[in-house]
């Protein structure tokens, strides 16, 4: 069967290095510094006046910071989160790598195209670069519902529709609707979600359970896997505060995620214990429940939501996680034919329209009274005489647009990768990094793990 | 034996759920934002003159990237140091997760009524999340005391006590005697320390031997705890400087624990070798002894200790840990019936203790000369008056209050952890995830570790 | 044979106090506070113009997170990216601890003496912490090539040496030949892969292939690698832009950065699978040449590089890193008997020479035009008079003195690492963790591999 050919020696190279040269020639005609980081155009300074830029105000230390831990969450966060599967350790870090790698220069250009061009030219400084990290961050959502059953030229075709998707989707929301979405509940983790479980929908597997001895994790995968948890845990502050306005907003936004995550922790080891019959914690929801209240307040979180009404929420949101990880991701699989090997569903999918619904009703109670002065920098368009109630269907305007959007393009962008020429892995040898990757041996006594039980499988593969 | 009924399912979701729906209400009512995250308070200004607060001057951009790298050190840093043993990761990052949540909360609240209040509210913003996350390391210090011979609710009742003591023990130091402890010699490490010590003696397990096989490490899990290690070491700077005041303190501050865990890992290296028969090295004291030189800092970090200074210190500590590892740690355990499983006395009791003591000798040193015009920043009392000699009096007296109060405290805490309520392990399953955690099969041929050898034990357990 | 007596206990911790008293010493004697970090210095103020230091221009707030980042790649990053190997985990994190502990403290005081003394005292702050973590940086990267072959005290000595060539390298490039190399293209990657390969040179040992089945991989070891890659790459744009000019420097320099990794990545994908049979990926590809475009940049980073010019440069420096690991080290090996176990030449050697001449194309085209008023932040001495081909001569006579100090240096060196009296480890007991550190047992099964296999060597050894 030529689709099982999952020999990657010209089908990577080949897809790699025509996209990277196209990127670079793309860059080459349409890329410009911003003028915070450019010689020239930071240091233009007005003569008369004999003012120039003090270097404190450069953008750089603004969000400098906030754009590392983003980039830990998508890099780290991400990549070690997938690790849990005990033979696909290699798989979850690498193709997160090269995936993101590819995604973050491509959404610099789809985004620059669509919202972003100056003369003709997009120019990129520390905010680009935290919207490729967050439009990134979307189709690595979708790689949680399609690990381990897709191979890395499969993921970077999906990646090449998802990111264009996706900065279509962004720009319809930000400037069209003028809706909110600073931490992406919507344009991130709704859409990413969503459009990852149409795709697994599409390229759903009858015979999976041929692969099921390799989808569970064992005990040192597990605290692989922990780090990229804990390290999503702690940055979703900046994640969410990264691009909201200066000052208050920044704070106020990472306070609010603080304390979503704080009680969805809480309430993720509740229900973890609750819904197990000896009452023993269950590390999947440990490693993705506890993440939702982060996603939960994407919408939000630069509102005046309160700390009170952050911890409502996430304290919400990892009581669903949890409860769906249980009771949903049976049905979906059974029911609904996905197989979502994360439960992206669980911990991107409801939380994300959770808080698209909790930005929803923050918006409706949006007024000069409580932002004062400060209303223009969250919601420029009420400041300018829109009324918070429009605000509001606004953005649930945003949430129909970004299912739709996730779902259709998630469907078209499956049949695309169903086609048998990406080398994807049989349904014997899913979750299993020896396809693609060169395994070392084992220290003595399991050595048999790596060689010995694939080797007659492959050859007939390659064969 | 109703103390090692161990089942978690309901008394652990009662507690979590229970413990979070009081402080939603109580945030509910107490909290606001401060002036700096708020959008009406961060705008409000002055019409006449035409003046507003420029954004850079917002306190998240002095204190925010502090404030993540501590945030590092509480949830990777000393969780992952806690899984070098070999059966306890998930509890050791996972019950870390869970009780750090917690506590943050709880401290916003504790610390927030002693001495943040402001017309009946609660201010909270970046400084307050820094503190929250002071007090939760003082709580997991205890808890390393502890570790493997507690449930999860033991700790989360411990915690809320400790807490309490901790912001009642920083309020009469900082408060009351005005002594000055940026890093938390004494109100995280010292206190910390004593008091889990004191719960660890209340707690004594005579026939903890039982559970020798799994109190030791393994390989791998000797490399997950260098994680752990290395982050908190990277970080200590952060963590010493993190609320120490703007400018050159917070710089000063992060190079004097700079150097002195720099001196400290050399000191460790050494004194490890040099405690050996064969000269090999110890990862316990690699692990724990070469972060000694951040917690003997933590008094005078912000003080003019000079790196000179601070070399000195960081060398005694280093040395001093080590020596505590390998000639006192057994002491305290066959004489006072100590059982300290993360040896605590050794990183933060008796380098807490140094640290005071620094403290103290730095402080008599205080001049207006040595400081100028800096002088107020540092010792705002001196500043106004004190003499240096008072100053070293009663940083003398908050070292004697808060050994008091941990010990004091330790014992109350102790007695009330030791009811047979909680569910703790008994001591025979004692370091051992598989008691509160649903456990994944192992790779072939190690499968029977853990599966075989516990259930026979649990089901007596849940009989 | 005296040689290999590997007991450390009096060689390590002779050494290890000796240093630390000297260091301790001579900062006693020379280093003083930069006035941004002294009370007295940075409250100096006009009394009458009643003007003081806006704290926000403390040059802590410019550069700490930056700082930080560095500190993590130097520990974490470098510290484990060696762990690869499948028996010297705790050597490979633990001797990059101690040797980057001692280096930083040395590197403060010969780059202090050479290029930063006022008044005869070495002023520290956050500039001279991230110097001192470069010139560290290059002493762990000359560690990488003589990784699993030599004792601690053997890489103290090494330490002393080439941190102090490093200091006089340096001086030459940046203060006599005012090159420019922010990220150390030259003074870091190229000076410590060329003087480290040079000590392998030295120390070649013809019979090492006794220790080869300890030289590769297993699969947890390559997982841990990942979590040193990743931070590496994550990281690097702070890495470059860390000591760079305020603003559009830092700016700037941090996009190339992370233009030129996201294509060397993708490169780096390509390549792997091309040269392997199967089209299967090498972990010590993705590990390594990943990261060759971080290097590449460090000299043109800060440069008007554009990132189209910036995403070349990373895409031809994966190619030759990964080209280099295929083809080139197994001929150094067998035909300049030189045994690089990271590889350094293909991660720093050949891209550290590529940045070079990247900085010399890119310094030809320096011109009022293209930089404005900024030229002068990156080049100071063109701004005044210097035309740019005299610069680009200067960058490329940097390059000349770099690889002559480089091998001339390591030759020296290796010629002294030779002596047979620092507990080198035999040619059997190579890559192997039980000679220098106290191992713990193995779980179920394997325990034989820590304790069997050596115990009857190393009594031979002891003997």
């Amino acid at each position: 069967m030529a689709e099982h050919n999952t020999n990657m020696r010209l089908k990577l190279p080949v897809m790699c290095i025509v996209l990277e040269v196209i990127l670079i020639i793309l860059f080459g005609a349409f890329v410009e510094y911003h003028p915070d980081a450019h010689a020239r155009g930071w240091h233009q300074y007005d003569v008369n006046n004999k003012t120039s830029n003090p270097d404190y105000e450069n953008e750089f230390y603004y969000r400098y910071p906030s754009f590392q831990d983003v980039h830990v969450m998508i890099f780290i966060g991400f990549g070690f989160l997938m690790t849990f599967l005990q033979r696909y350790g290699f798989s979850s870090v690498g193709f997160n790598f090269l995936i993101a790698s590819f995604s973050l220069q491509w959404a610099t250009l789809m985004q620059g195209f669509l919202h972003g061009m100056h003369d003709s030219k997009i120019e990129v400084g520390v905010e680009s670069m935290i919207n490729a990290d967050f439009c990134t961050g979307s189709v690595l959502i979708s790689f949680g519902a399609v690990l381990g059953k897709t191979s890395p030229v499969q993921l970077l075709v999906m990646a090449i529709f998802e990111v264009t998707l996706f900065a279509i989707n962004e720009f319809i929301l930000l400037s069209v609707f003028y809706a909110k979405d600073a931490g992406g509940s919507m344009t991130i983790h709704t859409f990413g979600a969503y459009f990852g479980l149409m795709v697994a929908r599409v390229l759903y597997r009858e015979n999976l359970e041929k692969s099921k001895s390799r989808s569970t994790s064992v005990y040192h995968s597990d605290l692989f896997a922990m780090i990229g948890t804990i390290y999503l845990w702690i940055f979703w502050p900046s994640f969410n505060s990264a691009i909201t306005a200066h000052g208050d907003d920044q704070h106020r936004t990472a306070l609010n995620t603080y304390y979503s995550l704080a009680a969805c922790t809480l309430a993720t080891y509740a229900f973890s214990a609750l819904v197990n019959h000896e009452g023993k914690l269950d590390m999947v929801h440990i490693q993705n429940a506890a993440l939702a209240g982060g996603v939960a307040v994407g919408t939000a979180g630069e509102m005046m939501l309160t700390p009170f009404g952050s911890m409502i929420v996430g304290f919400l949101a990892g009581t669903i996680s949890v409860l769906g990880y249980k009771y949903l991701s049976p049905v979906l699989e059974s029911k609904l034919k996905i197989q979502d090997t994360c439960g992206v569903h669980n911990l991107h999918g409801m939380p994300g329209v959770l808080g698209a619904v909790v930005g929803i009703l923050t918006s409706v109670a949006a007024s000069k009274e409580v932002y004062g002065n400060g209303l223009g920098d969250v919601f420029e368009k009420i400041q300018n005489g829109r009324d918070s109630s429009t605000q509001a269907a606004m953005q649930a305007a945003s949430l129909g647009v970004t299912l739709g959007m996730a779902l259709l393009g998630g469907l078209i962008v499956g049949l695309i990768l169903k086609l048998p020429i990406y080398g994807a892995p049989p349904d014997t040898l899913c979750y299993e990094d020896a396809i693609y990757w060169e395994l070392p041996g084992e220290e003595s006594g399991s050595e048999e793990l790596a060689s010995v039980k694939i080797p007659d499988e492959s050859e007939k593969l390659n064969g």
